[in-house]
């Protein structure tokens, strides 16, 4: 099942802020609402916002097509849907890319548009299996691997990256469990993942995202495997806050910490994790749940989407194509 | 203000699962209602729930006398009560502490349940300022500070131990701010330590327990300190769930990492963190939240309610007479 798809003159996507309680399908048909829904999260996880960002400059051109707008005015769109979130680079690089057709056509984008969705799903199997190839190396079979947030079919258009070598290790009976962080403060991990996991008949148990680094250290985890944002030239890896002590725990641990990742997550323009511009999202989101206050009035939240692994913490970057190992003095 | 005290023939505390909506006061007139507001959290954080503890035995012995059961019944509900929560050791302490006075009878038992009380207040101050002094002798001045679940009056009789602490800093004018982890699951960070510091006027920010570490590797925070339920002969802490991960970051990022708790905290008998045993709760606390499921009905979660941090990475212990520098390889 695709989570985001384009039907001739609109997209299709899961509302993944109503999961695990609603499946809501949004019809996504001008540009405003596709920023809408990437920067709400209704549209979540760096591969999907690449595809939902390819697929909204797909509208702005067909848009242009009709009222004769042109093409700077496409770009103007495609400005404005790079910049709906900053950290994930896949966003940048999908717009760019499917802009690049600009000069062919509205028809050419949305071409470009679909096979940049069609690519994904490809990219993810090859990435998938290479991962479960490299996991089952690192730490043998059965495994009990630990993830963090969402990098499943819903943070792609299907399939996943961290979780979908998750998948092809149960597929291929070499999984025993996944131990999933609950991931606060939106809580992809007990929301989304639990549910991807739950689906697919995978044994899991979630844990709150403060507990995560003790069960590693209980020895209750073979190796760790987690998504990406973007990776730095120096292997430096921003991902989803929370992603960091779990490196951290690993480490000491001697567990392995994997990072899955398509080739576009990869960043050789930005040289090091300090160059990362992390997104400070509304403090609202830590200091309520589910419109629900929980913290005083007076009380103020600094509330960053993402953290930064620094390379030496890294045990190896699979892609669909490669293995770094960044700890081991490799870079991508 | 105190946050539980003895009034003659029951115990008065305040609720501290309704904070910060409401300030309910518990009146608590026999030992299963003791029993029932310590596991339900109702009374928590390893001081005050020794002094709790001390006030039940001291109900029991009333009860006693009442009925005439004699003092193994004492015995037998003693041995209930300090069972109440496995992890803080100053659970148990209190009870036998006090319990070693049912010998002069119910009055005795009483009076040095009282003591016990008023021996915490002081206990407190006397670490505040030896601890203010440590941290300013470790990190300068003026201090962020970096916490992590409850350590203030409400954890205790009065004052605190981290937080208060961090009372006496903002008392000599040495405090910037405190970043406080929220502290999943049962949000003790940004309900009670969030109200604590509102209440005394002190700046502060909340952050999600995954956040907290990434926080520290950015520089802002310039010390860290936090409470203990129990401390190995070796120094190894355990602490709420989510300590261990601020303690791996501190380290990486050359912070000085203390734990602020009183003598009756320190625990000779057990050797090791591998020795202390983590509490495990409700595994619901993890899949809802303020009273709402949020993971699919399929999935499980495991919530140890502790985790142990390794001595090596504990800069200082402070109690209200010594400091102990476990990663310079002193020990308790």
């Amino acid at each position: 099942m695709r989570t985001l798809e384009w039907r001739g003159d609109h997209v299709v996507l899961i509302d993944q802020t109503r999961l695990p309680d609603e499946t809501v399908w949004l019809e996504v048909g001008d540009v405003d609402t596709m920023i809408d829904a990437i920067r709400r999260l209704a549209v979540r996880g760096a591969p999907a916002i690449g595809v939902a960002g390819a697929f909204a400059v797909a509208l702005a051109a067909r848009r242009a097509e009709v009222t004769g707008s042109g093409d700077d005015a496409v770009r103007a769109e495609a400005a404005r849907i790079a910049d709906a979130r900053p950290t994930a680079v896949n966003l940048a690089w999908a717009v760019n890319r499917v802009l690049a057709h600009l000069p062919s056509g509205a028809d050419a984008v949305v071409a470009a548009a679909v096979a940049l969705a069609d690519e994904d799903v490809e990219t993810n199997r090859r990435l998938a299996r290479r991962g479960a190839d490299l996991l089952v190396e690192l730490a043998g079979t059965p495994l009990r691997v630990h993830t963090h947030c969402n990098t499943g079919g819903l943070a792609c258009v299907e399939w996943g990256t961290a979780l979908g070598i998750v998948r092809a290790l149960h597929e291929r009976n070499a999984l025993t469990s996944v131990t999933a962080d609950e991931t606060r403060p939106l809580l992809q991990g007990s929301r989304l993942t639990a549910f991807e996991l739950a689906q697919l008949g995978i044994a899991h148990q979630i844990v709150t995202d403060g507990a995560g680094p003790s069960v590693i250290a209980r020895g209750l985890t073979d190796v760790v495997v987690v998504g990406a944002d973007r990776i730095a030239a120096n292997g430096d890896v921003a991902n989803k806050i929370g992603t960091y002590p779990l490196a951290l725990a690993a480490a000491r641990a001697g567990v392995p910490f994997v990072v899955a990742a398509p080739e576009s997550t990869l960043d050789p323009a930005t040289a090091t994790g300090d160059d990362i511009e992390i997104e400070a999202r509304d403090p609202d989101e830590v200091l309520s749940f589910a419109g629900r206050r929980v913290a005083p009035a007076a009380s103020d939240a600094l509330n960053p989407a993402f953290d930064v692994t620094p390379a030496d913490l890294v045990t190896a970057i699979v892609t669909e194509r490669r293995t770094i190992r960044p700890a081991a003095g490799e870079r991508p």
